[in-house]
């Protein structure tokens, strides 16, 4: 049975109180619609939905598996179900232009929603999340042609999609792909290739799969720059419409895999596929990057998953086990022993979770906020603005919280001790499926790259300082509020040794290009970790405010007091440890000769 | 196909070079026999089994999993005919009592073949580990009758045993154990309840299986003061030692669980079955805990175990695995990418599970060598400071060998990328496999209290004062040694910290007792980077003199010191949000009620 709820407060407070979602939509054209109260219906309708369709497929999907036959793959039962209900819902066509059959409504509104799906079953909602990219690729690149006939389907729930990048050689370097992509007389071209590790590639859901599939021209330059993008999709659409014939591509065979059971990870055979040309030839991985933020941001979310279901999980058991008495004196003298959440480091494991979970949602709803500006303002200089601090929060929200979330759901399982590693409480499920979420969408080694080389010092430090500078201003504001200090006065400190940090990092990359590499991963956490203070900091403002104006809720507020005073006492000070490795720079990581690294062996 | 290969360069490394183990054997009486030679001859000779006839086991015990029926539990393929080779090599006996049919060889030298055999398969390796606190049992408490039918046969590994300790209500609070022990006229007992967590507690691997049950007498105080131990056999042994009737009791059902596949974690139903008082009545927990120490060390081993497998098979793939360019310019141009053993970050991660790994190996060797002293030394003051050494270091060893075994295998799974998420690596099995070793045998948590309020607190710091004085007149002794500055005078430093931060502390937890479980793990792991940077420095010191002494292996040496430096450079500054951490005190993790976690859902 799954408890799983809606943590819909938690998602108010963060929507409505700290980042101002109301005032946000009635400035952006076409958002007007976005009204508190529609906001409010579609939560408790997507809360609903998670709650008791897809929670409770949750264990199921990993229990049974996909099953690949010659025919295709069969989902975990109940799977194909849901995703009817789904679709009758309206669910997919939620943030999609109303050009296409889509609702409008922001993208801020669709990661919401998605939240909840996200945490009541991962695996399942990789299957409509996939469709993210196909639709993204057709929204920006197709013709009007390709749209009328892709991405209606796709938007609509219809059909899903995919994208097709990894080869067996090649993940992070896409340079090196092989598939190839032979022109024909009618303007159409035929794919060979092999594709690996294409989640959702086959699936019995929906009635047809839309695959966007990189490969190479015959004439195209070697490397990154000869790639370029296709439609392939499952089954040849007709003129008008409706589906015609098989196409030449079949799944060959489903991984075995650490977790995410229920999601089908496919190894995809494309024997001269027929496929369509999209975007420019060559071109494709710049098509690619230009909604590359939206895809990481997906993945974040799944970070956040994790924490919130082993929060859940944890906080539960460690009010119903009794085990060991207070240190300070029995807490439950009428029971044989004191429940475990008497106990201080069972709290500290449980107020790292809660702390990362309530600190990555608000991150994560502070991203969904500049992809709307991003995506929808009017005003140039705002966009540009957000553009900039989209870029530069886009790999730490993806690495970060999915780290944090790898991090959190271990201690869901540390809480339940021995119990923890047993199938049925459902708690090293999400461990094992978590852990994929460091590695695919680029891995966290290669989001600190991005941060650190491609954006913070290729522009000077002048995208981290979009954000440093908001950081400065927060702390400006709250000058001289004696309450806040506790928060206000170290993360001034940070902000600044952030700057610092960074160009220390800048000038020895200056010597040795190296020092990018070696100091990426902590210069990632260690800005993950002073994002989150900032966050932590505005919210413990906003509690102060409305503790101060008398809010009836004083438990709430209180409890996001104590959390925020406990992840700058606990959790703050691992910036430090990250902080001393990454300035200790490159040596002592590039010294030791490759074949010495294992001598004896 | 299994790649592993037993590390017998480096455990010959911390054996003779770093811990004198030749001499230690010479003065310590019965362990002359085990001099190098012979040393030698048998760790190659468990290096061979455990290459060649457990290490290819390992996915075939995880993929098969054991297999419950009313008759018994079948183990895993080849599983059984490895253990009758395991016996017929007399592998079993090495280090137990002559008059019960061992070989008498020291307790450190059955440490390092349980290395190799641990690391080649660990969930095999368990069956006959886990007979280790059955046969302490009966040694330390048996008498000559019992000693003569039970242990004889465990020794030689004919039977195997297992300890019966946890039940559904109680894992850490034993105290509120409810398994009972009627007596009978004849002497014996009925023993009557339910045991979960059982490993090897029903398998088809030998012709009889020792349980020693936790149980309580009628007339028993409550809580921990009223357990007692008893030997229930699966078989009853007839009275000339052969096998008479199976005994009531029976293996319910095997958890399904996260990983360790191969072994058999059985749910024990005792009804009425036939048992024997062993030890004092009422007294089982202390006698227990007279052994305590060296369990936990077999789980510390685990740790080790996971690092090594990680370390093997991340090198190999960063050695193989082509994927972009180095960023200081291509490092195999005749290739189409480098080996990501180039990318810093690659090289990180690699230097950070060879550090643990070889780190924890020191650690490892060292508490074995105690353990040796305090069974066989006939220096009372010699054997007493070894004992409060011991009792310091083993949850040191249990806890962050086990917490950095895990980090290790999850830093082997990162270094493949996307591939290390699929089961064909096994590198995703070594981190479910490693989880538990975390849970069991005391969770991190029990241990950081075992250490901080049962040793070193309750000692007034004495049994942490045994230790840095040690480490003390280490860099006293290096003093003036340019060449080792690098890591004495950071250690020097550290060791002195260590004191002040146990002092600052127990000063709190004489205000408020909640300081000790709130600082308790922080203090551990931080504990545990301390003695490791303790280790590091005195394995660079022997790597100077070797290399001073102008030894052949010079890049073995190099590379020890390229580590060590990455060692003090990259981890140790961990120990600083430790300390950051544990200072700030209990406040932020008592502060928050009970019913405010979770507000809102």
């Amino acid at each position: 049975m799954s408890h799983y709820k809606a943590p819909l407060r938690d998602i108010r407070f963060v929507h409505d109180e700290l980042l101002g979602f109301e005032a946000h939509y009635q400035s952006l054209p076409g958002c007007e619609d976005a009204t508190p109260d529609m906001v409010n219906a579609i939560l408790e309708e997507a809360a609903r939905f998670s709650e008791e369709v897809l929670a409770p497929l949750n264990r199921v999907g990993d229990r049974e598996g996909c099953t690949w036959t010659a025919e295709g793959v069969k989902t975990p039962t109940g799977f194909k179900q849901a995703y009817q209900q789904f679709v009758e819902g309206g669910w997919p066509s939620l943030a999609h232009d109303v050009a296409h059959g889509g609702q409008g409504l922001p993208e801020s509104l669709a990661m919401a929603t998605n939240e909840l799906i996200s945490q009541a079953n991962w695996a399942w909602s990789m299957y409509p999340g996939l469709s993210h990219g196909a639709m993204n690729t057709l929204q920006a690149h197709g013709t009007p042609e390709q749209q009328h006939t892709y991405l209606e389907p796709l938007v609509s729930g219809r059909w899903t999609g995919t994208m097709c990048l990894t080869e067996a050689h090649c993940g992070s370097d896409l340079g090196l792909l092989r598939t190839r992509a032979e022109p024909q007389a009618d303007g159409s071209y035929r794919i060979h290739g092999t594709k690996i590790f294409i989640s959702a590639g086959e699936h019995d859901m929906a009635e047809n799969i839309v695959h966007i599939v990189l490969a190479r021209l015959p004439d195209a330059p070697e490397g990154t720059k000869g790639i370029s993008l296709f439609i392939v999709p499952k089954i040849l659409p007709k003129a008008d419409g409706s589906l015609g014939e098989r196409n030449a591509l079949s799944c060959g065979s489903i991984e075995h895999k650490m977790g995410i059971h229920g999601n089908a990870t496919c190894v995809m055979n494309f024997d001269g596929a027929t496929g369509f040309l999209i975007g420019p030839a060559n071109k494709g991985l710049n098509c690619m990057f230009t909604f590359m933020n939206v895809a990481r941001l997906g993945t974040a979310l799944q970070g956040l998953a994790h924490s919130e279901v082993a929060f859940q999980g944890a906080i539960r058991y460690a009010r119903e086990r009794l085990q060991m008495r207070s240190l300070s004196g029995p807490k439950a003298p009428d029971k044989p022993a004191d429940p475990i959440i008497v106990h201080p480091d069972v709290r500290r494991m449980l107020l790292t979770i809660k702390a990362f979970a309530e600190g990555n949602r608000a991150l994560l709803y502070y991203a969904a906020k500049l992809v709307d500006v991003v995506q929808r303002s009017t005003d140039e200089a705002q966009k540009q603005q957000a553009d900039t601090l989209l870029a530069f929060i886009t790999p730490i929200a993806k690495a970060f919280m999915t780290e944090t979330g790898f991090e959190s759901a271990n201690h869901g399982v540390q809480v339940y001790g021995g119990h923890g590693y047993i199938a049925e409480w459902g708690m090293e499920q999400n461990v094992r499926d978590s852990r994929i979420s460091c590695l695919y969408e680029g891995t966290t080694g290669i989001q600190a790259l991005d941060l650190l080389g491609r954006k913070v010092l290729m522009s000077q430090g002048e995208v981290l300082k979009a954000f440093t500078k908001v950081v400065h201003k927060f702390c400006q504001a709250q000058e001289g509020k004696a309450e806040l200090k506790e928060f206000v006065e170290p993360l001034a400190k940070l902000n600044k040794e952030w700057g610092d940090i960074t160009l220390k990092i800048g000038m020895s990359a200056m010597q040795d290009r190296e020092e990018v590499g070696a100091a990426a991963v902590d210069y990632l956490m260690y800005s993950g970790y002073v994002c989150l203070a900032y966050f932590w900091a505005d919210m413990a403002r906003v509690a102060h405010e409305q503790l101060a104006a008398g809010t009836s809720e004083t438990a709430f507020y209180q409890a996001k007091l104590h959390t925020a005073r406990f992840y700058y006492q606990r959790l703050l000070p691992r910036t430090q440890a990250h902080a001393q490795a990454m300035l200790a720079g490159a040596s002592s990581l590039m010294a030791l000769d490759e074949a010495d690294f294992s001598l004896g062996y």
